[in-house]
C-alpha cells in the first residue's frame, strides 16, 4: 500500500476536512493535496469530485475559501483539491515569477529538462492522486468529476476531454480555455513542452473539443468584471470551438463578478448540483 | 460626514463584500474594517450583525473562512466585520506576542498606558463603529445583533450585558467567558486595566450576566474537541452563571468539533437564523 501521511484532520459539516502528504511517483517527490469526507463515507463509497485550483494557489485555497464542505457534506461528495505544483523543487527559475514554475504547474506531464521530471501535474491528477485516493479512502473510483478555477479550470477541461469516459462531469470557473493564444500559455508551455506548438495544441481546451468532445454537458462560469477576461480566458473562443465540436456547453456570464473566490463561492453550489447530478448524487 | 476609504468592494452572491479604512477617534489612528451589504441593501434599509473576531485575527478572517455571505444574502443582513484591534501602534510589547496587544485587543477600553491611547475597541465596536456604518450604508442601527468567536465572543457577550437595548441578539462560537479565571484573561486584563481586579469584572460575560441578564436567548456553540476548552473556555462556568443570573442559554456542545473555521462554517447558519430572527429576518 502506497503511505500517505496525514498533516491534519479536522471535523467540518458533519465530516472531515484533512490534509495529506505522501511521495509521488509523477512528480518525482512529494505532493500534498486536501480531501473532505462528507459523513456518508461513514458507511459507503462516495463519488469523488477534483477541484484544480489556479495560478498562486495550494491545496489550501478552495478548502478555506470556496465554502464546497457544506453542500458536498449533504450531496455526499468526497472533495479532492490537490496542490497545484510539485514545491521546493529548487530548479532555476521554479520560484519568484507567479506565473511559471511553483505554483503554475498547468496540469501538463512537462517534456523539458529539467521541468520533466517533476511538473508532471497532468499523470499525477489523472492516474496516481485518483489510484491513492481509492486506496486510502471510501472513494469511488468509476464516479468521478472534475473541475477547476482559471489554470484549474484549464487542467479539468484538458483532463476531462483527454480522456474521455473518465469523468462523468467536468465544470471550470472562469477557465483559460485556449492557453495557445493567450499570454499565460505562450509563455508557460514553450517552457514545460518545448518551442513545437503542436505539443502544447494537445493541452488545449479549444483545440482537443474540436477534435473528441466531453460526453454531457459543460458547465463553465465566467464574471464579467474579471480583470482577466479579455487578455486570458477569451470563453468567447471556447464558445466557438463547443459549437464547432459539436459539444454541449452552458457558458454563464455573470455582471459584476470578477476572477476572486468571491465570485467562485457565489457560484459553487450550482457546480456542485451540476457534477451530482451526473455522479448519482441527485 | 466622517470619511470612509474604500479598500476594495467586491461582487458576492449578489450583494457586495466590501473591506474599508477610517480614521477612528476611539482607537486614535487608522481601523480597518470589512462589510458585506446582501442585495436587500440596494433597495431598503436592512438590519446589521457584528461578528468580533478571535486572537491573530483581521477583519479578513471570517470575511474569507466563515461562509457567512451566502445566507446572509438570503437574508438580508449586513455583516460588519471589524479588526481585532489597532494595527502599527508602535508601542513597546504590542507586537511580537499573539495573546496581547495588536490582534488581542480584548474588545476592551484600556486605561493603563499606553495602551489607552490606541485599544479602546470597546468603544469603537459599540459606539463609533454603528454610528459610522449608519452614515455611510443602508443600515438599520436600530437592528443590531452581535456575534463572536473566541476572544471575539467574549466581546460579543460582554458588549451586549453591557449595553441593553443596544444589540437585539447576541451569540458566540468558543468564546471566552469567564477571562478574570483564565490565562488569556489573567495576562491581557492586567495590561489593559491595571491590577484592580473589580475592573476586570467590567469586562467577563459571567460576571456581567449575575447582574444584568440579556432580553434574549444566548446561542453558543462549543466543539468538544477544542483545544482550549478546559483551559482557557470553560463554558460551564458561563452555564452556571446563567442559572444563577436567570440567563436564558442555548449552550450546544459538539463532538468532535475543534476551534478553527471549519467548525464556524459548520454552524454558522445556525447563527445567522438565530439573529436573523430576532432583527425582524425570519
Amino acid at each position: 500500500m502506497t503511505e500517505i501521511e496525514t498533516i491534519s484532520e479536522q471535523r467540518c459539516h458533519g465530516g472531515t476536512q484533512g490534509f495529506y502528504r505522501h511521495h509521488s511517483e509523477s512528480c518525482g517527490g512529494p505532493m500534498r493535496f486536501a480531501l473532505y469526507q462528507p459523513p456518508q463515507a461513514a458507511s459507503e463509497v462516495c463519488p469523488v469530485l477534483y477541484y484544480l485550483a489556479g495560478l498562486t494557489c495550494t491545496e489550501e485555497t478552495a478548502t478555506i475559501k470556496a465554502g464546497a464542505q457544506r453542500l458536498a457534506s449533504e450531496l455526499g461528495l468526497i472533495l479532492v483539491m490537490p496542490d497545484t505544483s510539485p514545491r521546493n523543487t529548487g530548479f532555476d527559475g521554479a520560484t519568484g515569477d507567479w506565473e511559471f514554475g511553483e505554483g503554475a504547474g498547468f496540469y501538463v506531464d512537462a517534456t523539458q529538462a529539467p521541468w520533466s521530471s517533476r511538473f508532471r501535474m497532468h499523470s499525477y491528477v489523472v492516474d496516481e492522486l485518483p489510484a491513492l485516493i481509492a486506496e486510502h479512502f471510501p472513494a469511488d473510483r468509476e464516479r468521478s468529476g472534475i473541475m477547476g478555477h482559471s489554470m484549474g479550470g484549464h487542467g479539468a477541461l484538458t483532463i476531462a476531454l483527454k480522456h474521455p469516459g473518465r469523468y462523468r462531469s467536468v465544470s471550470a470557473f472562469a477557465p483559460i480555455v485556449a492557453p495557445t493564444q493567450v499570454p499565460w500559455g505562450e509563455k508557460a508551455l514553450p517552457r514545460y513542452l518545448g518551442e513545437d506548438t503542436s505539443a502544447w495544441a494537445a493541452y488545449d481546451a479549444c483545440e482537443l473539443v474540436r477534435r473528441q468532445t466531453f460526453d454531457g454537458t459543460i458547465l463553465i462560469d465566467q464574471g464579467e468584471a474579471d480583470g482577466f477576461l479579455s487578455t486570458q480566458l477569451k470563453p468567447e473562443l471556447f464558445d466557438q470551438a463547443c459549437a464547432e465540436g459539436g459539444q454541449s456547453l452552458v457558458l454563464r456570464r455573470h455582471a459584476g463578478y470578477d476572477h476572486s473566490y468571491y465570485f467562485i463561492s457565489t457560484f459553487i453550489d450550482d457546480h456542485l448540483r451540476h457534477h451530482a447530478s451526473a455522479l448519482g448524487r441527485p
